[in-house]
């Protein structure tokens, strides 16, 4: 309801459905991977968090510099999923529809007083040594007082206490003109050991040097805020540790001491919160936006290889998952800003879904008359089912918010790929569960059978899509399909 | 090897595996119903009967005068169903080849002297009564001695003593010159009560009156041999009752005591035997020819709705199982006699396999691409396996045996099947057992799961073909479906 009351039209009612499918499909894809890997291990992981600790949502194994989940799945030198990204952004955004407004502590406002929902005043105790200037100053362009920091990188540089055993997820404003760097000062479970996150203006990912956490987070010569979760960004960091001094998976912070910066830039919003869902989901909707290429789409950069008998995808390739999931997360980026760049970048992503995979598209067609969508695009068709229906609910949702005129395109392609699903479904029914996609039938093999938590993920698909359309084929097979996990099986002769 | 033995070439391979799979086969249809529900019951129960009496393999229930089963599993009126005579026949044929050669009491040969493996001369100890005639005479057109009888309806009639307490099939040959009978008194477990079954010259089917049972078996003008089981027909006759002062389903016969004959005509080679499978073999294959119409097939008529979704099948249609089994039932006939009538209509069984539904004949085509041979040509197409096994079977045998010239179409028609075959296996796999046709796909509907004595039916299927055709395919879905009847499952994802 609370999701309905904040927003209108019949697409979004596609929202709140997606609330319930989107933490099912969070937990269905991370179950992938088992255990707590760090930045080692699987991109899905967070899922498992969730699992574990449903009221601690935030926590993501691997993040870039651009605040969103850097997958480790199938390349260990870590890679941009732009599936995991595109869900990462969804997942945060239903939180913030869902959960309550987090705890907010505000250090540093540089002056402009509304110290928000604390006690604090907004203006930080800082420590600026010999050599260091620290002065409060007028920027023109957002309208706003800002701290103006000069300090050379060799010395201790401007500190901040911030001394808050509370909460986790950090965020500043931050402009550079000059090499430096942000800095955390975590005091950690491990033996009240002091573990340091710098976030530096250079262009490598991540690195560890004794107690020293690496993140380049780029050149930050214009404005920007970096909000990262310093759990996550310990626990990675420690995860690049060869040794075994540290227990990677346990080690946790028990408080931040305080900011540091070096370098010569400005810095604004210094705030300390539990969550920060509206940051991590513009995060990632920004990141679609800067990270889709030419033709529509975003390429995925690492061979992928579904299984015997297909041809591994070569680095490049695209998926209509990621590409319907984008639609789905920038849709919503343009409804919140309404800035034309989020629905054009939507608009473009149909592109790959108009060509087959020979020509790097995402369309396979089965048996020469069914259209579908590929989740992966190889050769010969693959048909994985759960890929195919999350394309589909972009691109209803696409077609629902760029209207009758600009979704004409999505619109076709929903409703092609909505009869081929009709059609198809029962290709996925065993009569006691559910297959994952149709390599049984395209490689003459055993079918290749759903777990149940990707069977429930079915279920949900299909629950949202007869939500949009009433054909009664979607409330037989979701009735059927759920008889299933309660050991229901269908008839026989 | 017996089989291998008696017969040559690389096609009757195929007869040995078809040892195992027919008695799977009438195993597998037989329990559709359970119990002996009499002649007002199933058509498959003789295959329950040799569940559970293996060493009697020749109860049926209900027979026409020609000796075939007599159907009443879709329409309670009777009628021929082509499958289950074929099957008839290939199952004595196998019978023939496997068990050894049965106990025969000969009674009566008109002074021939062979006398058979029994102590007896062939010379019966005859009856005669007053105004009844019993004569030896010479038969030109056979070139033996036969007996002559002239008795009228009205009196007692000849009596051939025989008093058997062994077995129960009789056979003999006869010629009527007027309206006649001959009938054969039993003793019975029910009180030791008598009862009389009479094989009049009518077209009557079957009649009860008291403790006379009466079957039409037509004219007879010319010469014939007569070959009943006298268990079924017994019982078959009680069935007809509709007072419960006879238990139906326990009542045998205890001992033949005589045979009687009225009206004028001719009787010779009077026996009784545990079995007679050859007979039985070739009612079936001269049933099949006798009735294959102008369109080459053997047309069913009763209705057959084969579910919900599915158009009726109206009285008159073909199936493609009982024109590939009449085919492996009119080869083997014409492999034993000779007789080119029998493969000319074996020849003439193709016919409805070029032929849609629409146009009477069994042919499907999946998705605009494989074409199917189906067992209930419906509309929409049901794509039942076993029976699409069944005929392909059928056309293998007649390919081989009709020589690549006249076996031309047949052999186009098996390869077209077996490629659908090999290519649409994985759509009957559900990863734990099979699915019997493609009606979920057809009508969107659960998939319609095989019972496990169809499952069972299936693999021997398949096993057949793999031993014809060397494709991995056969091989590797055979090893998975036997692993599903331990409880094997195929892998998840």
């Amino acid at each position: 309801m609370r999701c309905l009351a904040r927003l209108s039209s019949k697409a979004l009612l596609v929202l709140c459905s997606l609330l319930a499918l989107l933490s099912l499909l969070l937990w269905a894809r991370c179950s992938r991977r088992a255990g707590w890997p760090g930045c080692s291990g699987g991109m899905w992981n967070f899922g498992v968090q969730r699992r574990n600790f449903p009221l601690i949502p935030t926590l993501f194994p691997c993040f870039s510099r651009a605040g969103v989940p850097l997958s480790t799945q199938w390349g260990p030198q870590g890679y941009f999923y732009p599936i995991q990204i595109a869900q990462y952004g969804l997942s945060h955004y239903s939180k913030n529809l869902t959960e309550k407004p987090p705890h907010v502590e505000v250090y540093e406002t540089a002056g402009d007083g509304n110290s928000g929902n604390t006690g604090n005043n907004g203006n930080g105790e800082w420590t600026v040594p010999k050599g260091c200037s620290l002065t409060t100053v007028w920027d023109k362009s957002r309208l706003t007082g800002v701290k103006q920091f000069s300090c050379p990188e060799s010395s201790e540089g401007v500190s901040l206490e911030l001394n808050n055993g509370r909460d986790f997820i950090i965020s500043f404003d931050l402009k550079l003109l000059s090499n430096g760097s942000v800095s955390v000062v975590l005091e950690t479970t491990e033996r009240n050991q002091l573990f340091t996150v710098h976030y530096v203006s250079s262009t490598q990912l991540i690195a560890l040097r004794d107690r020293d956490i690496f993140y380049g987070i780029g050149a930050r010569s214009s404005w920007s805020t970096l909000t990262r979760d310093l759990l996550t960004d310990l626990r990675k960091g420690v995860g690049l540790s060869n040794t075994k001094a540290v227990k990677q998976t346990k080690i946790m912070p028990k408080r931040v001491l305080r900011l540091v910066a070096k370098g010569r830039g400005f810095l604004d919003n210094v705030t300390i919160s539990a969550t920060a869902h509206m940051a991590a989901f513009f995060a990632a909707s920004r990141w679609l936006l800067r990270n889709q290429d030419e033709r529509g789409g975003w390429p995925i950069m690492v061979t992928r290889k579904l299984g015997e008998g297909f041809k591994s995808l070569d680095p490049g390739w695209y998926s209509a998952m990621a590409q319907g999931q984008a639609m789905s997360t920038l849709v919503r980026a343009y409804q919140l800003t309404k800035e034309p760049a989020f629905l054009g970048a939507a608009l473009r992503a149909t592109a790959p879904f108009k060509l087959p995979a020979e020509q790097r598209g995402v369309k396979a067609v089965f048996m020469n008359r069914h259209d579908w969508y590929e989740e992966y695009p190889t050769t010969p068709s693959s048909f994985v089912l759960n890929g195919f229906m999350y394309s589909l609910i972009g691109l209803y949702d696409l077609k629902e918010t760029a209207g009758e005129k600009l979704g004409k395109e999505a619109r076709l392609l929903y409703e092609r790929g909505m009869e081929s699903l009709k059609a198809m479904l029962p290709l996925f029914d065993t009569g006691s569960g559910t297959i994952y996609d149709l390599r049984h039938f395209m490689l003459g093999t055993a079918p290749n059978l759903a777990r149940w938590d990707y069977h429930t993920t079915h279920i949900n698909q299909l629950q949202l899509l007869g939500s949009i359309d009433d054909a009664p084929v979607f409330r037989e097979f979701v009735k059927r399909w759920k008889s299933y996990l309660r050991g229901g099986r269908a008839k026989h002769n």
